[in-house]
């Protein structure tokens, strides 16, 4: 329309970076990060993360740069969060859980120029770097965050640096280096990183903005909320709270380890009003010992996503005063990409119709365009009958740029002009959808489709049961049956049969599981059950049905 | 980074259209708009939407035509905000206190191709289109909006449409004209439009998603809000909360005028938790009859802005119930653009001390980038010290694209990189700023600033008075005397001299001023008091010095 100029009076690249600048002016004596007997106000929080981003500019880091960051959820994660973009570089946070082999392969495939190691695991980075070091010369600078009031002794080391003697020599009015487009990537998430080839997903400063804003909204969210870190800040960079929460103006209680102690006591303390963790985090709080445990000082909103929360879990949440939010996304959608919203008209339910909506994964939240179910090949969305399956498919704003150096993968992942969930699920009458399992864990028994999120919910309601996996085991005659392995409660014993029964008393004889294998259950970083491992176990015990019967 | 790829996948212009067509089906069966006994739900209002887009291209509206409306807070008012962007037109609301001359012009300048009238409103409508075919044969389509349950019989006047005829016969399943850049624009604000030449602000796409997002932030809008409009929607599109309450799947309470019979009304009947007014709607609401009030259902924040909340206005609505919050814009930052955010700290303060601190600007809200406070020459920043004035400024995604084909305008107005804002204030140690006047109402009085809201501020506080202004009077003299037009209280009576004496023992003596003129406060549609319209008065009086004493 004529008369209209675009410029910087009236656009400005969308980031995150915009959040903390704004709240260290409205709520700048405000705590920001408490860690320990450590606290910070918004000012103080702006002033570090443009010495940081100082510090990176006279490391010789570049616009584009990756900069690589390997610790818990300590205050210097948080501020590497602001930093890093604000140098215009690329944050790349690695899961705390990897091994040097691991952390060298992701080094090599991000040409991270700089990695900022949290002490207590030097060891793991200087192991990647020495691995790097037979085949390159130009190995990444290694930064190590001392734990803020106990200096260790390894700064010494000639070719380390220390991230508050950088800090400290660095200039509070750095010009901040904001991105020139608000499609410029601002983070790098390597997915799982356990199996096959690494996957480095994209973030951008416009994407990392709108789910921030979103998850505020989803949250409930208000102004000055006080923030407990469970979810790992190197996990989709905390569901994109570390901007978010700068956006609100809170304060984030930063913790090196999760415990249950240490969740209510945090909780206590700092009058906490909203948190973040995997259902292994609830079931953590909700077995946590008498001892342990303090009364919440008021409601507390608790955002669960990677799993389904079962539904005994959310029973006990909320008897402890716990508000149970339930979101789902991927990686690639920045973490958050659903949101079960409540329907007032829901309350008046029983607890148990309760929590199965609840469990559903809901609608796409604010940030996100379009959420389906579709047919994976001819991509016709699903009927909303709660019970054709389909391939959940997202398209939007907060959808990832890309696999870095992939465009084969990126072009795969977007095929049709969806980005593929790789999960599959049903939609319900009212639109709401429902994970039934992944695309590559459902098991197909006699040419039926079962759910091993449906499985494993039943084994949640027996007593005894503590954690619970399915995946198929191969069978001669059947293809696969169920194959359950199982974790107990301390003080329960019980037998293969005792399960079996149960759970053929609660579903269709098929969907029960044949076999019951009870041990610990391996698990990713982010507390994910690792299912290809419990896969290769079954695969290693061969067919239950004979050979002979395969022939009737 | 290389493996990124830009598509519709993961690129969506931002839009409020994406607001409707998520609520339509998280919120699908929930109440979208209340109107007397007429009642949507939100998949409703979509499919409505989707209608009156159809019609509009039916109608020949091509991408980038204007869509004129003139109608007091109606469903139909509603469903405009949505429907013509829809159809990837730009919808022009129309002050409903204007008259058929300067409708004229208006349409005349945004060369509307339709227009969309309130049956009430019907002449005024008319009345210009009769204007316009004195010199030109080309004019716009008149849609008449008739009462949604009392079909009134101008229907069958053969020109003319009816709304809701025109919806009857379109196609739900029409396909969504979406932006194909996200700063095309949405709509078209005119200027207050009672001076000079009309300036038509333009709304881009993306600043009306982004200011409705920061508006329900600063609102602590949860979802599902109940939303009471009092606020016209032609008022920068009522300050983007058509936009904002479809973001959040609330309830919008609409009505046809505003009395504080009707505002208590329809809180206690709807349970209202939100509603926005200039202080005037406030001075109603506190002023109200014993006999039109009713107890509030629960707490009802309430957003004003359009003039500093006097303190008095401020104890009354909070004796009441009401919070409010305040909140300052410009028709040029799409209305809301900063807001005071109450800080904890200030709970223990007297009243009267929190009043004042309400009363203050505040600092930018979430979705604008910078505020500041500038000399208008240097464009140096002022210290914050409470006291040196300057020009407030803004620069950010929620600033206009510009003003309609007046690129000269947009210039000027954008001078030097900043959105000057014609207001006067000061910023605070703690960086809110403060408005001390306009820069042209300011009175300068024997060499001395007099900010008019100073002088107003104290005059509300007398017992006596309902609204008062300041403006300059002539002066041989002093170059300009403060001059004070009041309206008091229906049971109050007083006269000049005690006003004046009032003032002197809360002000300093060359601020108090030297006339009082008991009369009706002349106003704009938003509550505005048109102080040009004062001026003009007192200029009329002459100077209250003698000729001769200005020889002195």
């Amino acid at each position: 329309m004529e008369g209209g100029i675009r410029c910087s009076t009236n656009y400005v690249p969308l980031s995150p970076i915009s959040f903390l600048e704004r709240s260290a002016i409205v709520y700048r004596d405000r705590t920001s990060v408490v860690y320990g007997s450590v606290r910070f106000t918004w000012r103080q929080t702006l002033e570090r993360c443009k010495r940081l981003a100082s510090a990176l500019v006279q490391l010789g880091i570049s616009p584009g740069d990756v900069v690589a960051a390997l610790a818990p959820n300590i205050p210097a994660m948080y501020e590497l969060h602001f930093g890093v973009p604000m140098a215009g570089a690329v944050l790349c946070t690695l899961n705390t859980r990897l091994d040097s082999a691991m952390i060298s392969v992701l080094l090599k495939h991000s040409e991270a120029k700089i990695i900022f190691v949290d002490y207590q695991l030097i060891h793991v980075a200087q192991g990647a770097i020495d691995i790097l070091s037979k085949t390159r010369t130009n190995l990444p600078l290694l930064v190590v965050i001392q734990e803020l009031d106990q200096p260790s002794p390894d700064v010494s080391r000639s070719r380390d640096f220390e991230y508050e003697s950088l800090l400290a020599r660095e200039r509070v009015d750095f010009e901040v280096r904001r991105p020139k487009d608000e499609w410029d990537p601002i983070s790098l998430n390597y997915t799982s990183g356990t199996t096959s080839n690494p996957k480095g997903v994209i973030y951008s400063h416009r994407g990392a903005y709108l789910n921030s804003l979103a998850t505020i909204l989803f949250n409930e969210m208000l102004s000055m909320p006080v923030y407990l870190w469970c979810v790992p800040m190197f996990h989709c960079n905390g569901w994109c709270l570390p901007w978010g929460v700068a956006a609100q103006g809170g304060t984030n209680v930063c913790q090196r380890n999760v415990t249950a102690k240490g969740i209510f006591d945090q909780i206590s303390q700092h009058k906490v009003t909203h948190m973040g963790g995997a259902p292994t985090v609830l079931n953590m709080i909700i077995n946590a010992p008498e001892n342990d445990r303090k009364p919440l000082p008021g409601k507390v909103t608790v955002m669960t996503g990677g799993a389904p929360p079962p539904s005994q879990v959310l029973f006990k949440m909320e008897e402890l005063g716990f508000g149970v939010i339930h979101s789902y996304g991927l990686t690639e959608t920045y973490g958050p990409g659903t949101i079960c919203t409540w329907k007032p008209e829901w309350d008046s339910l029983s607890r148990e119709s309760q929590a199965k909506l609840k469990a559903r994964q809901g609608l796409q939240h604010i940030g996100m365009e379009e959420l389906d179910v579709k047919d994976p090949v001819t991509l016709k969305s699903v009927p909303p009958d709660a019970k054709t399956m389909g391939e959940v498919m997202f398209r939007g704003n907060t959808v990832m740029n890309g696999y870095l150096k992939d465009v084969k993968a990126t072009k795969d992942a977007f095929n049709g002009g969806w980005l593929r969930s790789g999960d599959l699920g049903v939609k319900h009458p009212d639109g709401y959808i429902e994970l039934k399992d992944r695309l590559k864990d459902i098991i197909i028994s006699g040419g039926e489709n079962i759910s091993t999120i449906e499985v494993e919910s039943v084994l949640y309601t027996h007593p005894a049961v503590l954690e619970a996996a399915i995946v198929g085991r191969p069978d001669d005659y059947w293809g696969e049956t169920p194959c359950a392995f199982v974790k107990l409660k301390d003080e329960f014993n019980t037998c293969a049969e005792e399960i079996i029964n149960f759970c053929r008393s609660h579903l269709p004889h098929y969907m029960a599981p044949r076999t019951v294998v009870f041990d610990d259950l391996p698990k990713t970083a982010t507390g994910k059950v690792q299912k290809y491992v419990l896969r290769q176990k079954a695969k290693a015990m061969g067919s239950l049905s004979k050979k002979s019967k395969s022939k009737l």
